[in-house]
């Protein structure tokens, strides 16, 4: 199951940590962009391979320090159909080194449609007697505001093929309250959503006590983080918000459990673009990866402390 | 403003509906498949030409009965690449043919990552001296769970540019009651949103008198269409759930004003897959689009008979 091995690579690396492959156009250095538009223009072709190139180096330099990244598909999907065959090239060379894949796409529909986009991200489609995985994620976010019907296609996916999901409970954002906060019957709409995390998730139960649907809860709201922990322990949490948004590793003590697992820690601009930050600026915008590099080892150490 | 132009095709063609064009691959008739499959074998690409080519002859039939489709992105993305490059043609064919377009596609982020998204759906992106509209819908639906930080950076791109959302209200589905109709100081969930939706689209309100800011709301709840079309009334209703849900014609004039305007109700397989269906099997497979003509005047005699 992708929980196990996704705690196996955590283990390994001794970091619970995700690298957000969240590229704009802003962050890629100038001579790699240059290079691009020289062979295919100022187009959405020549931004797109400009992106994978960016996403080339990174990748090739944070594969042995980190378990997993999540490509934000938003990111791709602004430069049209050659933003996503970059998106895809990720995560096919993100398999080639190793890595996890939790493809940051937030889906969130009904039956077939909804498992539409399960078979898109986390599974296979037949054609005739060919198999194909269209995009290939091993894990995909999925939103919960349509209820069972939207995340039970994505569950019978994952069962099928050995993937998982990580459903949207409480965000990072400042208003993310206006309905995630809001008291019903005495619980807040964010505990009802991660109470049904824990069920629509007993089935999937690896070999590890973890299950392969996990949660997002933003490291922002601390005192959050805590209640969800303990109505789903056997949830992973997936944990945006780090660094760039606010959230503090001292903070994020409450998202693991006892053991040191249940929790995974995204960050994305901190990472991927370092190298503009003062604190790495030694390696400038020729070694921007290696900047990365520093920088995922950085927030390793920094998480590390207080789990 | 984008409500103006759909207000006005809706006028033009007697028509408060619009064609889901969703294709499963089962949905196309056994000659175009092969035709397909013999260029391209049984591969993404051979899937995706055959449901080109499916949607081709659909919208050459109906491009005159009705004012708008909504393609699903979904159906798409599960042939990777391909299929979204089938998007992208069915999107442009639309607009060729005067049609239209309401990208299904719910999503739902914040900050960069949702003006990201409302960029690639509704938008124009600067590459360098050049500007390209990536995948240029008129219309996209949105997810609302994230709060006014993922609706702002879509209102603002519709503000520029013209162009309008429809914000996910109470879903047609069985279990949209899970969360959507839970109570909250005595009020519904969905209520809560409505509001809120009323509220974003006051700055986007057109000549007609209605918001470029809609919302969806199922036709499988008529009572609660009738609350919620008091709470919006400046806000289009985009309607599923019509025909193959169980929606009927009768419980859906609670949705429209009494302008008659206000609602515009979505059937897919009704409509694609009408050749499939006793009631229009005469066509036959061959002529599986004129089935689907006339499947959308039937469609439309049946709701204008309530409006």
């Amino acid at each position: 199951m992708i929980i196990d091995k996704l705690v196996k690579k955590i283990q390994e690396t001794n970091a619970p940590i995700v690298v957000g492959l969240d590229p704009m156009l802003d962050y890629v250095p100038d001579h790699i962009k240059e290079e691009a538009f020289l062979q295919w223009g100022e187009t959405l072709e020549g931004a797109a391979e400009a992106i994978w190139k960016f996403n080339k180096g990174i990748i090739d330099e944070i594969y042995d320090v980190v378990p997993a990244v999540k490509p934000q598909i938003a990111m791709y999907e602004q430069f049209g159909i050659y933003g996503l065959a970059t998106f895809k090239k990720t995560v096919d060379y993100c398999h080639e080194k190793g890595l996890i894949v939790i493809g940051d796409v937030k889906r969130g529909d009904i039956g077939s449609t909804s498992s539409a986009y399960a078979t898109a991200h986390l599974g296979t489609i037949t054609i005739g007697e060919n198999k194909f995985k269209p995009f290939d994620e091993d894990f995909a976010t999925v939103n919960p505001y349509l209820g069972t019907d939207g995340i039970a296609p994505f569950t019978d996916v994952c069962a099928d093929e050995g993937t998982g999901i990580f459903i949207l409970v409480k965000t990072s954002n400042p208003s993310s309250g206006e309905f995630q906060d809001r008291e019903i019957d005495g619980e807040k709409l964010y505990e009802i959503v991660a109470k049904k995390v824990d069920e629509w998730g007993a089935g999937l139960i690896g070999e590890c006590g973890y299950s392969s649907v996990g949660a997002v809860v933003g490291a922002t709201y601390p005192e959050v983080g805590k209640v969800l922990r303990s109505i789903m322990p056997k949830n992973y949490i997936l944990v945006p918000g780090y660094g760039a948004q606010g959230g503090k590793a001292e903070d994020l003590a409450a998202y693991f459990n006892d053991d040191g697992l249940g929790a995974i820690v995204n960050s994305s601009r901190g990472i991927i673009c370092a190298y503009k930050k003062d604190q790495y600026a030694e390696f400038g915008a020729k070694d921007f990866a290696k900047a990365s590099r520093a920088a995922a080892i950085d927030m390793r150490e920094d998480i590390n402390k207080y789990r």
